[in-house]
């Protein structure tokens, strides 16, 4: 009894720590991976939880991402956020109907309730019940809530933090509800930030001017949102569905940008709930994009150091940061070549799909794709590409076009992908700020609602 | 300062909980991944430990095992030792010479030694100097040395932690060399079992005779193996180069046996150093056969919960388990289809490779391949998988012929590859006893020796 007064006193290292005190105790090994009841972990509840969801981001995008990220000019690979932070591994299986393999929708219910569902469900269980949120906790507890991600708001994993809904594409019908469905009276979110025009501003409906009449402030560019006075309710919608690709948008750094605003917004006496999700991380994976990827992980990237230097002036803040899968069967080497050379990807500048929007745009000739390309991915093409894109039928749909150039870019760097879709891999969890170690080791991804309801709930 | 003296006295969460205390302080969190020195983090050490190197076990490998090894009659899906002992990830990449890409020989010398080296490189550094390998520092420390590897014992991971040689295809002087070089006048390695007769009885030398003559028992069979007086010098060597596969092996659990007979020899009062290796993993990466992936997976996971049992009851044991390594480029789906399907692998009793070796020796016709691969493989053939078997053309190489039942096998459980080389994505380590907590939170592979160089040098 005395061992386990200890793990609870000390919280910060039960999940590895005790372990060590168990494991040299001859009959204390315990061959289960069940963690103590996560009511017992929590000492004082930190202020403000920021929750960071990197879409498909699996572990071939953090490792990617290190070698990307490296600085040639000097001997050693320089390391960053992701190995200062890393704390753990999480499982990210649906509910058994839908199998092994994942989508955001189950995954992101998963990580906002702690229930396991099925692939499509928005908030709501197996038998389309609704589920309490993390999101919903923290406002019931008089916590501010806020979103701030680069996909539309009303996207999977925003909206399974705050809505429920049986299906996923029911996008207006989401939208609406982050308007008519209140917590104890209180609209559920009071900071929202991304894209979704289409669905917000419709025929029909008009949700933007619902929200200001409600005593929101409503703005679609980064220059009003700047403007916005501190500690407003806001809607902040910068696109029409998805916010531009990190490489084409005018923004710089859009999802630091809408991170910091969201948390001007948010900081108050009784703390917030902010959820960040890198949307198109997961986009770049399904799009096979290496080049779309790696920039999506820079612009999360810039934002986890924003939230890092955010965290040390105001250290009653939890960060946990993971991702809900991985996606597209990423890996880093293929064909038998021990190779991969990501550093030429800094030279592209340009998405590919904007490429391919650019080339049908200006109606180029075989020539003229073929410089245009050339100067926009910085290598030599080899004479069987340039013949390629000299031959290329471009009256075909734009997808296959950008896999035509896409796959240029892997051939270069010796990128390999195996799907357009989704894969079972394990995802990492990162955790810095207090009770930072009740993420650590292996958790399922329901663990880890279940430990920030533990720490709401204090 | 005090807070540094904290550190050190709580080593058991230094790499996490640490900084948990350092987040509080508005100043403190340094933006680095360097762990603290390593020499300060040792309070007592182990008398043994265990070492084992999964060669190839990328992350999708563990993942994938646990789906693998999941009881289908249960609605929660089982975890197993990976979960239990997972803290942390590792980076591989070799030295820069070598590109983002390891090899098992680069890979294992950091392992070993702590030290960066090229692809190829067998315990020497890129001038090809020899480095010290913490099996020698055992050794010279009095403790006993022990191999027990699934391939020949002259292969690239367990030749770095004993031999130098600037190739890892110099088997036949790697195998010399484990007769021929001494630390501090002893042999280097008390126990040696694995593979290899080839390198050790050869024209022109044999090495079993002069061990023997030097004082080992050498045993070639695992009846005899189990006979040998406990506490002798071994040579144990069940094959001419890599053991069976675990789906042939007459011999059940073979790398469990292997290591509960090296352990039984080499426990002493000064206690051992004991490298494992599930070589073999990584041998079915290169063969993009899931079937042979998951049965050496299993053969290793069977490996482990004896180790666990030991440590239970000599709890002065410390156990590290890490990959050098992810092979194959594996996938946990593919092709676009959120399915992943490993259960009827259960039905598959022989490896793919045998059941090429026996349709080449039975000279099978078009009928009865049909016939043979659907029993072996125990699920239905598509009509044109059936056709294929007819329209086989048994004069190819029997590479080329094992792919084709491995991409059936493949199609049925919705895996991917897209190598048959090696991949840069990180790895997992494991780690339970004594200090585990020094190998937590992410860490460069030559971290790994280092720590254990700081517990064999206290």
């Amino acid at each position: 009894m005395m061992k386990k007064i200890l793990c609870i006193a000390t919280l910060s290292f039960t999940l590895l720590g005790c372990k060590t005190t168990l494991d040299l105790d001859t009959d204390s090994v315990k061959p289960s991976a069940a963690p103590a009841p996560v009511t017992e972990l929590v000492s004082t509840p930190p202020l403000n939880i920021i929750m960071v969801v990197a879409d498909g981001m699996g572990p071939a995008y953090t490792s990617g991402f290190r070698y990307y990220n490296d600085d040639p000019t000097t001997p050693e690979v320089e390391t960053n956020w992701f190995e200062r932070h890393h704390v753990g591994n999480s499982s990210t299986y649906p509910a058994s109907v839908s199998g092994l393999v994942t989508d955001s929708a189950a995954s992101a219910t998963a990580l906002a309730s702690g229930v396991k569902s099925y692939n499509g469900a928005i908030g709501v269980d197996i038998n389309k019940q609704p589920v309490t949120t993390v999101l919903h906790t923290a406002k019931l507890k008089g916590m501010r809530t806020g979103l701030a991600v680069t996909s539309q708001i009303v996207h999977a994993t925003p909206a399974a933090y705050v809505a429920h809904n049986e299906n996923r594409r029911n996008y207006d019908a989401i939208a609406d509800s982050y308007f008519d469905d209140r917590v104890d009276g209180q609209f559920k979110v009071d900071v929202m930030l991304g894209g979704g025009t289409k669905y917000f501003k419709r025929e029909g409906r008009d949700l933007t001017a619902e929200f200001v009449g409600a005593g929101y402030v409503y703005v679609d560019d980064y220059a009003e949102l700047a403007d916005v006075p501190q500690g407003s309710k806001l809607l902040g919608l910068m696109a029409p569905v998805g916010l531009p690709w990190a490489l084409d948008d005018p923004q710089a750094q859009r999802l630091q940008v809408l991170t910091e605003q969201a948390v001007r917004h948010l900081e108050n006496p009784e703390g917030f709930f902010l959820l960040v999700e890198a949307s198109q991380v997961d986009w770049a994976g399904h799009g096979r994009d290496i080049n779309g990827a790696m920039a999506e992980m820079s612009d999360l990237h810039e934002t986890l150091l924003w939230i890092e230097e955010y965290q040390k002036t105001h250290p009653n803040t939890l960060v946990v940061v993971t991702a809900d899968h991985s996606t597209g069967g990423l890996t880093l080497a293929a064909n038998g070549e021990y190779r991969w050379s990501p550093e030429d990807l800094h030279q592209i500048n340009m998405s590919v799909p904007k490429m391919i929007e650019t080339m049908l745009a200006e109606q180029m000739n075989g020539t003229e794709r073929v410089n245009f390309i050339s100067e926009q991915l910085g290598f030599a093409l080899t004479a069987d590409q340039e013949e390629t894109l000299v031959l290329l039928d471009m009256t075909q749909q734009p997808r296959p076009l950008e896999d035509v150039i896409k796959r240029m870019i892997d051939t270069h760097t010796n990128t390999g992908w195996t799907t357009h879709g989704h894969t079972a891999i394990d995802v990492q969890i990162f955790a810095h700020g207090p009770h930072q170690d009740m993420f650590a080791g292996y958790l399922d991804n329901t663990e880890i609602a279940k430990r920030i309801f533990a720490i709401l709930e204090k």
